[in-house]
């Protein structure tokens, strides 16, 4: 059994954002050789997300409205977790799009239907953070 | 390491229903001869959902509605995505249903709870779409 | 290929908590003696949840109000999958939590980034229910 880890970093300069990084996932199953496997691709970090689905800049508008509405950012005062911190919606926020996606890998390549793109969300940005890679098969 | 793969193919008549997979993912688990191991189910079109919970009518006519509450189909206009296309609303009700699941194998059977079974959960049917069982282990 | 498998059992005494089951998760990564693989932890009832978060009290009651705003218990007559039961926002509440997560195993540890924790939500309690916790990997 192959094994490889990656990590990818991000620094975001601004407190939400949605990244297509469908091409770093690419370079990284190609590094690891791994033909048949599983690939596990998650944030490091309990404020941000990796999701999978479609790059359309309309959609993408969507999940910030729609993710405003189900966990609102402001006011900061409506959570308990926001006495040291204001970042309590991002948690919710990551809780709905979720942390991780693992993905098939058949013939050394991610076996995605048509549309599928993976996506770091970055709900409370403005610092360093990271994603995890990790590919096991053979 | 033995590796498994195949897709499932649906064409649900109507914009939106939950089915009943197991016996084709335990069909797709026999068939892989894998004892030991991992095996990862996801919808491979983004308006689709492949999760886990429980079959019961009711439950899913409260899936319906619960859905239409916190993602509701119309207005249409309501949304970005929707210049082109009327299914912004299915990509986020499969963002809260989720897009995959990972069950583990054990002695060839599929590890479950009492009541788990796997679902094919469309939000925007009317044409032919997939889901992906990928299994890995010994 | 190694492959691992236990069961955690729990016995919660409210309807609804939130439990840090990090150190039992440690302790199974230990006893199976993987250095790199992938590490599968699910709940086995279709009304809890296993998900990564943050051990931190103020965001676990900012969880309870949001969910209850998401999916709320009250009245239990709204809900067609009470005829018989009174759970199913237990049901829609674990769906929003995620029924699992897979974490990365490298060099012997669960592969985290800061303030990754992995927990136990419980959200029907007063009965034995189980979590499964799988390892495959060399």
């Amino acid at each position: 059994m192959k094994s490889y880890r990656k990590q990818l970093w991000f620094d975001i300069k601004k407190r939400r954002e949605l990244i297509n990084i469908t091409p770093q996932v690419d370079q990284c199953l190609a590094e690891s050789g791994v033909q048949e496997g599983l690939l596990l691709c998650n944030a490091m970090h309990i404020t941000a997300s990796v999701f999978i689905n479609d790059d359309e800049s309309g959609l993408h508008q969507d999940y910030e409205k729609w993710l405003e509405k189900l966990a609102p950012e402001k006011p900061h005062s409506q959570y308990k977790h926001n006495g040291m911190e204001d970042n309590a919606d991002a948690h919710l926020k990551r809780t709905v799009m979720g942390r991780e996606v693992v993905v098939a890998i058949t013939q050394g390549r991610l076996d995605f239907g048509p549309w599928e793109q993976i996506f770091y969300g970055e709900f409370d940005g403005n610092r360093k953070k990271r994603v995890l890679v990790k590919i096991i098969g053979e």
